[in-house]
């Protein structure tokens, strides 16, 4: 059966068949206010085009103010496919993947970014559908000093750039997680955090590999911001958004692997409300392509087994506090998306609508306590 | 300085723009699964055109079980402006407000219509942006036997409809609430709830009429289902959502009274990011026009003092637990937005995507307690 071509984005067609006028309303419904196009030097849209890769710039300002000076950092959101095919050796996925992220660091280095962040699982292909524990775990590393980690410490040092790198981490007990490794601009291992929410959602029963993590919600504090990481399927839990609020974080990354017919609707929704509901950005990043395995799996759908398990949708966001937010990269291609944001905007958002002062914390600390034992009594109003 | 003239929908733009194979992708990722229309007979649509209300009908649809039948259960939301001048005669404001509500309930009456939920304190202007307390104080009720709660009680009895009624409560010791009566499709009144949060936002700083109200977070078990009410500004809150889960809600409204510049582009996030991350329907109504006062104000923004605060942009929707959600009403017009929902669904995405079972609620219970604690030591990891 010959597939439909994957359409490249909601943004383009939007573009295409609105008139200027039209154009704007919608955006100013469906994006808020509008995130200036950054400039982007003729050398770095060269590079872009020779990596084949997607180039979008953005910039999401903040009001002047009179005792703080502006605090733009400039983020770099990367998705994109195997760079071969899924089965191959592991060391020449690796040396492929390694060669890529050689690439688009250099290239994000030549439009400022200052914070960097890959998918979920970036150096791997995303086989945890097939349930097979050889050859997969054996892309697991050390968080602290597996090779991945060793070759962005070179390449933070180098370019002065926070790297988030999520990976599949073997411990030294040979347990493994779903982790995301901070490294700081002068090169150094920052710190790690583990996802602390796992699906069990047909293809994506993870807990075949690794489960909740452990780690709590850690604030990275950097000089580019303070900065945190919501793992993949985390976005959809509200809690999870929440306490790294309450732990100070101005931008939180959503390094993520989705396929649409799962949770496309619901991509554009999550991160951005969390931004709003958290006076922070969150950028959204997910991986792009099909990757096809060598042995068939079945996905617990009563369909036939199958070799893939869908199209991972790229179209990779930043949001912000006030609810505006970028268009997305495409759906189909490589690309790098890098946002100007003023971290401003967090306290003006938040002096503004005042959610953070009018949440009653003690309250729902309290409500929470109580729904968590068995013998919790809802409240429930019926007919006498 | 004139106006511009308020544009109907994004909606209706898309619809006038896209040809039918783009439309139907932009949806797909904009508004998830479709919602079909429903059916409306002729009657009806005459009704509608002679009181000048927009009138849209959507379903849907869950899966079929084995067993449990469907639980299909049509819900009604009206959104409305002043039917004469905001700053017009109590008793002449509430009779004319009365006539459009018998009106509009025997509308949805005749398109079978079994929970109906008005806007947020729909009887009156929405005067708080003066600061007045005269006259507008008059317009509050008794929950339990104010006028409004009588005729509404009395049409809940004649439609065998379950009605929510979001008014101006004052207490037996005058104290006054933003409170939604539930009455029960026999005309019993069942139950209140009041507004949990209240902003201090520009125009809509409440707190000078009324304060956090102390009802919990109470759902009311229908034979239409269990339903709990989130009110305006409570939507910015996700554990106040969360809480409305806990005790077990299948819809939750949100009643609602916002204008443009503060919060469109938030709009269809908040209460569809709701309706996913707590597995039940979410109805979002909005009040629509312009309502001007005779005293002139000022909105704390440097601006001159004026007479209104804005346009409220109506746009009511409903959100259902997989992330589909209807089209939106008009931002102009008086309108019912009827839509079919099938109660199963809310168990049925409970058990697909799992949110419940994952979500470590000890693990937050424990943080939001620390949290609230003054000496509360946020986790922060940063260079030694």
């Amino acid at each position: 059966m010959a597939k439909i071509p994957e359409f490249e984005s909601v943004d383009l067609i939007l573009q295409n068949a609105l008139n200027e006028d039209d154009y704007k309303k919608v955006c100013q419904v469906l994006y808020g206010n509008p995130t200036p196009q950054l400039e982007i030097s003729s050398t770095a849209k060269d590079l872009a085009n020779q990596y084949n890769i997607e180039l979008k710039a953005y910039s999401i300002p903040a009001q002047e103010e009179q005792t703080r000076k502006p605090r733009k950092v400039r983020i770099g959101l990367y998705q994109h496919e195997l760079p071969i095919l899924a089965c191959s050796p592991i060391s020449e996925m690796k040396d492929a993947m390694q060669k890529m992220a050689k690439n688009v660091i250099a290239l994000a280095s030549k439009i400022g970014v200052n914070i960097f962040c890959f998918q979920e699982a970036w150096y791997m292909p995303f086989a945890f559908c097939t349930r097979e524990k050889i050859p997969w775990c054996e892309y697991a590393e050390s968080a602290e000093n597996g090779h991945t980690t060793q070759l962005l410490q070179n390449l933070a040092k180098e370019y002065n750039m926070v790297i988030i790198s999520p990976i599949l981490e073997r411990d030294g007990v040979d347990t493994l997680w779903n982790t995301a490794v901070v490294i700081d601009n002068s090169g150094d291992y920052l710190g790690k955090h583990r996802k602390n929410h796992i699906p069990r959602v047909g293809d994506f029963n993870e807990s075949t590999y690794y489960f909740e993590g452990n780690t709590g919600h850690p604030v990275f504090e950097t000089v580019y911001g303070k900065i945190a990481i919501n793992i993949c399927y985390g976005r959809h839990h509200p809690l999870n958004w929440l306490a790294f609020g309450l732990n100070g974080a101005e931008i939180v990354f959503n390094p993520s692997a989705t396929v649409g017919a799962l949770s496309e609707p619901l991509w554009g929704i999550e991160a951005r409300n969390a931004a709003i509901a958290n006076g922070y950005f969150t950028c959204a990043i997910n991986r792009v392509g099909t990757e096809v395995f060598d042995n068939e799996f079945t996905s617990g759908d009563g369909k036939p087994a199958h070799r893939d398990f869908g199209h991972f949708y790229g179209s990779s966001y930043v949001a912000a506090p006030n609810g505006s937010r970028t268009p997305g990269l495409s759906r189909t291609r490589n690309g790098l998306l890098v946002t100007e944001v003023d971290l401003n905007l967090c306290r003006q958002v938040k002096d503004h609508w005042g959610f953070q002062m009018t949440r009653r914390l003690d309250m729902y600390a309290e409500l929470l306590s109580q729904a968590t034992s068995p013998s919790y009594s809802p409240q429930i109003i019926k007919k006498k």
